[in-house]
């Protein structure tokens, strides 16, 4: 199979918001007037993002999802991506399982791909996309203002957790094992969450290299500090104040208290939204968590002291420095 | 250095017509109104794309040079673009080169840097890039209208020679080697030429694979023929109708009729328009030329007749078959 039977195969689909997808030199997309148009691009590769044994159709997924979390983290509604593909070779049943799990995904956001580019070399996936967000509401990392509740959404750690049983630091059972392993492998984008709050929230990241890493960010750029607490991660399913279970799962509830601090807070690759939101949007926040049924949990608040403070259960400043993930360090 | 060091010294740049640009979840684009947007991503892989060898300015240069090739060859206006690097470990020298490369073309284009991804892995380099273009007036490549004249701008089989110097299958003399080399390395996009020909041309696209590779890509999609002559093959710098040299390169005028012939329609890499015009149109073609300082060579006409005929110099068909690159194949 050649390169152009390759995407007219397994990639090329009929648009619909698109003016021209999948064929010519560009794909061409009409974006709606008085929009911004966000657009995010993440490279996932073999040995670094991912394992050579993993699921084709949960890697396809989380190409895109790593993208989509991008576009949901700044509240905007997807649109369209691009996908540039370097493959070892052809390999038919991977790529069927890899542009199912990828469309699968794209179709239940309404997302088409409407281009990109395909060729030979090590195992490489590289996902632009394209979200919209009307002008001036996207959340950004730089409008943290002092005194904001900050919050995570979903779950936070499990995906470090099924990384560490692969490195062999750690035994699951065959069950809770799969749990945290669908958390790696197939994260949830926080897309309907993002959009809900783009009224509601200040400023806003999604976390890829671990909670106080990616919160620091936001810090930095919007020249505030942060006070976290933990109580959040005493107990799993607490439904919080969204009524949701949120902050950690079972799983992790059931590691000890260390390496629940340790994943949670800097694990990585949760791919769930940190958003701080001035005090009196408390229900506005638990209205958007509810209308989303996403869980949201409040963890913390922004200081005028600047820093990353974090307290234990009993309110005492914890002295541990967490190392936030950084490809390169 | 780290990953967000990495990204603050090379390339983060003030954006002007970026709403947002590096540094948050995603770039922000604010697209004309009235205005269509055109996205092309391509990757570059190492040992597939390009030498470990080349001067890094030439690979930055190359990476968003082939994008901004699509986009002429729908007539867009380049506006932006992400970049994600794939590299095996920091090393500044060559961060330094690929920057300046990629920066100085982009300020020559306009095209804003506005985000992307850096991670650590094999040598991959994928550039997703945005233009603009009024809505119906994108040149597509399914539009070639039976009688319409074709046409190839600048000089073609350059690259080709080059990487056969490479391979040890060709020897050149150093001076020549460089003006070969210099073409495979950094290929010029014809952006100004592309958008010049939007309510001129009929169909266009870039030759990336090998003109008659590309061209079949626009009979195929148009469901018509072409016939080829090769009489423009003949001597270089003609100056043919544009009043500019074109067509071939004096160092390929040298080279054997054979390889003369290969390396022009199937040589590959060369980035340049190939493009279908009706007859009446031939003055406006000339002066689209000339007002973007770009050679343009006639060099064909599309046919009723399905399938894609060369003629030699004294116009009998050639039975060669002409390779087209393929990745896969």
């Amino acid at each position: 199979m050649g390169e152009f039977d390759l995407i007219e195969r397994y990639f090329k689909r009929p648009t619909h918001k698109a003016a021209l997808g999948v064929g010519d030199d560009c794909a061409l997309l009409n974006t709606t007037p008085g929009m911004q148009l966000a657009v995010s691009s993440d490279m996932l590769v073999e040995g670094r993002h991912f394992l050579s044994t993993v699921d084709p159709a949960r890697l396809g997924h989380k190409a895109l999802a790593v993208n989509l979390s991008d576009l949901a983290a700044v509240g905007a509604e997807p649109l369209a991506f691009t996908l540039a593909l370097s493959l070892p070779r052809v390999d038919e049943a991977w790529l069927a399982g890899f542009s199912s799990g990828l469309l699968r995904l794209a179709d239940a956001h309404g997302c088409e791909l409407v281009g990109g580019d395909t060729t030979q070399g090590p195992l490489n996936i590289c996902i632009t996309a394209f979200g919209e967000v009307p002008p001036g509401d996207a959340l950004l990392r730089q409008n943290a203002q002092v005194g904001d509740d900050i919050y995570i959404s979903g779950t936070v750690g499990d995906a470090r957790l099924a990384l560490e049983v692969f490195r062999g630091t750690h035994a699951l059972s065959g069950e809770a094992f799969e749990q945290a392993r669908l958390r790696m492998e197939q994260p949830t984008p926080r897309v309907a969450l993002g959009s809900a709050l783009r009224a509601v929230a200040n400023a806003a990241i999604d976390v890829s290299d671990g909670l106080l890493g990616d919160l620091g960010h936001i810090l930095k750029r919007s020249g505030v500090g942060a006070q976290i607490d933990t109580t959040w991660l005493q107990a799993a399913g607490s439904f919080g104040e969204a009524r949701l279970p949120a902050g950690i799962t079972p799983v992790l509830a059931e590691l000890p208290w260390n390496k629940r601090l340790e994943f949670a807070l800097s694990g990585g690759d949760d791919y769930e939204l940190c958003f701080t939101a001035p005090v009196n949007q408390r229900e506005l926040v638990h209205a958007a968590a509810w209308e989303t049924h996403t869980p949201v949990t409040r963890i913390g608040r922004i200081t005028q002291e600047l820093g990353l403070v974090v307290l234990d259960p009993q309110g005492q400043p914890i002295a541990k420095r967490f190392a936030s993930f950084d490809h390169f360090a």
